[in-house]
């Protein structure tokens, strides 16, 4: 048996004119920005226009802990997203941007997989229509005006040591991590020691996806402390009068692109944060959009749903005043299997128990998400080694959670294959059956709001933390920020701090190593162990293969 | 008497969608690739397609040497454009695409004034279609693989105290002039001390404005050299092997941008050389684009014509196979009185005798031209003060230089101020008047190129080059790029190198500091005095009062 690749699909995909995409949602030639002939922005003064409306029903398709095994969270997501679509509902998806800098690391980086992809693949995982290097281009005019600002006399009495506002590239870069800046005399300024970050975990990036609309934007560029002075004071992006251009710069990336999938349904695809040092959802103003112009929209969360879905409640949900209707956790029998014990090379032969001992893994996750108040389905997201009797044994047990799981073949037939899951998702949604809340009030202190994520979604027994990081927590509740809630910065591979520790485990401690605060994205981010803002090449990166071929083709991207 | 600004006037141009401007050339809607409804790409698939029809005829505009009182060479560029097609000519104009950075340090950067502008006039000094962001990923992806080579072994044997490759960012950033990378650890890579150049600077962008297409664009990558081991033999970005993903960055940026003149006339703005280190025309893509859609192209050089105009024909016309027809000088009443002496805040009263003292400059410019075999018109771009005797005075001694200058008011009234000066021009291109040469041949040494230049062109006595420099060229030679012409870097506000010694001087010498070679785009750099390839913002930026106003338009950007 043998099977397309994702880019050999992406290639014959019959894709239609963005205005008849845009027309599906209502949304006229002239409100649409076109970047080429399937891309396009959907203009600010149009998502203005439709503010009035009712919202549609949101669903989030989030997913077990990831393992090496790989889960289809976003193919699941533009598979629901077709599904909705092929049983009759008005349905759009929304998804993050890629980042440009890992796709010339490691393979990978495409919208989805199979018979289930957004396209155009190859533009959206490199230049798309810009918005990361509208991003970088603020974040870098930022930098440019703190060092221009001590070097015209420091009016504002700037820490030279004090200065947190590093720069950023969307490129994966490891010699730029740690740089001494400004050297070589009186002219270049003053020499320090600081470094560059991929674009992704700007703030900027952050922020852009939490702004409901430009004054937003603004306003919380503008709440971003760059530094301090000697006495610890914090200067802002606003002292230094960069919160104005920097609106200017990003005007064009608030405004949320619009593609399609391969089966020609609607597809936001907007913005890209970290799902580590920030909240890792698309933008707010892609889905408050959606909501406008879809009946369902589907939206998934980064990682595994103990991280994406806890930040989507907990920080974009509130943010953004939205909740979801309906949440999908995506499982498949092989990443059970691995929860279960199984080494990767060991996947084939068929092993029930494994899967079975695996489950625990995805029942916490089930248990985590109800916990929100919201209804929980389950995909399984079917491989072709997988057999009926591994299948069985995950609906089973997740009847057992009392949740349903639905086998899913999107994949590889597209919406065909989940018909099931959309007309089970449809269902609840219909229902009306949520009654969200995030997990804790804005009034809670910042180190129980910690203690709450590590204690209710890890199952951890207690959070560790010095007593420089409670002070440092104190402070910033001083200061106002104690209302802000957390973004937690953790492995993804296990509730635990220890990527290793698979399955369900508890009687555990969460060390805090460090937090930072970014006011103006409106968090506070709690580091529990190592988190690499800039990464670096592997020894071959896939920039040595990738190039144009005889048509014009991209080759090697993916 | 009041003038509306140029952000007035823009603003209220009555713009058309950008299918329409592409009509008058006969290109239709599907081979443009559309950025909005007022910016678009030509697709590659469409320019490959005319390449067999014949060529309109390309007449440069070029200028006196810059002063502070302005000259318009940009505004002269579009109103010549305007103007050929008001009188019935199919003409398009062709000029350079604005850096990002610079519009944040001071006001400027738009693409020409009063009524003879290009628009849309805040794109194109923002983000535009993306081209530059483009280029600093192409460029700053071969320095991360640089360091990423030396990271994992080296194989090369990259000696790293010869990385000449650096970074770039299109940001006005004293700070990353002079850095060291890698600090902080294994990890990190090995410290060196290298920097960041601004995007315009990079040798990526002068290869993608000679490149005649994705071959021609992909093999020069390849060709740049980025380091030297220790026995001093080169590296190429085709040994690191990033030539094929930098030529997939810039697949799209490689295809020309296609804007609207206010009057509705198909402008084409593409790449933006630096005109010091590198040769500061457009591509020469959307030049022969231009060529095979319009019976007139008119076009412009940075810089003024000892610069500018030198490089246009030495570089990109002896490169491309193209020739102008005809060359536009222009030249300012208030340009000629400061050549002659008078300092820019006494140019208001009515002064014939220093016109007449400055206009020296002006003659040379005129006979330099005139010595690469093609015909002169002078346009004298009017300025409200000019008075009839001084304009009068301008126009005999150019008579007196057996030419002819033309009185033009483009930016008071747009094509209706320019009749005479496009009937001229249009006249002498019909006549197929010109027989160019460029000024030294292939074969002519590389020192003797430079004093070639320097004693036709400045008129200087001697080439001052130490041994060192000599050296340097021989081996050069040696190595087979004896056949590259020179890149002259220079100030721009003299025939010296002395940026203070306005009007025609003779007897000096030309002293150079450093060559450089750069392979990839074809020519050796000769630098003479300093060239800031990093500018810094000044100590109140432009961009501490860029934001948007209530109707969301964009203030302070010019």
């Amino acid at each position: 048996m043998s099977f397309k690749t994702d880019i050999e699909i992406a290639r014959e995909a019959n894709k239609k004119p963005i205005q008849e995409v845009g027309a599906k949602l209502g949304i006229s030639s002239d409100d649409l920005l076109p970047y080429g002939h399937d891309k396009a922005k959907v203009s600010q003064q149009f998502i203005n226009s439709v503010q009035d409306r009712p919202d549609g029903k949101l669903i989030l398709v989030t997913a077990i802990n990831p393992t090496p095994a790989g889960e289809g969270k976003t193919t699941t997501t533009v598979g629901l997203g077709d599904g909705l679509n092929a049983i009759g509902r008005n349905a759009a998806i929304c998804i993050r941007e890629a980042s440009l800098g890992p796709c010339f690391g490691m393979k990978g980086g495409a919208a989805g997989g199979g018979y289930a992809q957004v396209v155009p693949m190859e533009e959206m995982n490199l230049h798309f229509t810009g918005d990361f290097h509208a991003i970088t281009s603020a974040h870098n005019l930022l930098s440019a005006m703190i060092d221009n600002h001590i070097y015209w006399g420091n009016k504002l009495e700037i820490d030279e040591r004090r200065v947190v506002w590093r720069r950023v590239m969307d490129m994966n870069d490891r010699a730029l991590r740690d740089i001494v800046t400004s050297l070589g005399g009186v002219a270049n300024g003053f020499p320090r020691q600081t470094g560059f970050d991929i674009t992704v975990a700007s703030e900027v990036m952050a922020i852009l996806c939490l702004a409901r609309d430009l004054t937003d934007l603004q306003r919380r560029l503008g709440d971003i402390i760059v530094a301090y002075t000697r006495a610890r004071e914090p200067i802002t992006c606003r002292d230094i009068k960069a919160d104005g251009a920097m609106t200017v710069l990003l005007k064009d990336a608030m405004q949320p692109n619009l593609v399609q999938t391969l089966e020609n349904n609607p597809a936001f695809v907007h913005g890209g944060p970290f799902a580590n040092i920030a909240h890792g959802c698309n933008s707010v103003i892609a889905t408050t959009t959606a909501l406008k112009l879809a009946d369902y929209v589907v939206t998934e969360a980064g990682f595994g749903a103990d991280l994406g879905a806890e930040k989507f409640m907990n920080i974009k949900c509130r943010k953004a005043g939205i909740a979801p209707s309906a949440v999908v956790v995506v499982a498949t029998v092989r990443a059970m299997k691995m929860n279960g014990g199984v080494a990767k090379a060991d996947l084939g032969p068929e092993n029930v128990q494994a899967v079975q001992a695996g489950c625990p893994n995805l029942g916490r996750h089930i248990e985590n998400v109800k916990s929100f108040g919201v209804p929980v389905v389950v995909a399984i997201n079917h491989f072709v080694s997988d057999t009926d009797a591994e299948v069985a044994a995950v609906k089973e047990y997740v009847a057992s959670m009392g949740a349903e799981a639905i086998l899913c073949k999107h994949w590889a037939k597209g919406s065909e294959g989940v018909i099931d899951l959309a007309t089970r998702v449809a269902e609840i949604a219909d229902a009306d059956m949520a009654n969200f809340a995030p997990l804790y009030p804005d009034e809670m202190s910042l180190f129980q709001k910690i203690e709450t994520v590590a204690k209710r979604i890890y199952r951890a027994d207690e959070v560790l933390a010095d007593a420089k990081i409670r002070k440092q927590l104190k402070e910033w509740e001083e200061a106002g920020y104690g209302n802000l809630p957390v973004c937690m910065a953790k492995t993804q591979y296990s509730f635990t701090t220890d990527p290793n520790r698979r399955g369900a485990p508890t009687g555990h401690s969460v060390p805090i190593r460090e937090v930072r605060l970014s006011a103006g994205a409106g968090f506070v981010v709690v580091i529990c162990g190592e988190i690499m803002t800039m990464p670096g090449l592997p020894s071959v990166p896939a920039s040595e293969t990738i190039m144009l071929n005889a048509e014009g083709q991209i080759e090697g991207l993916f």
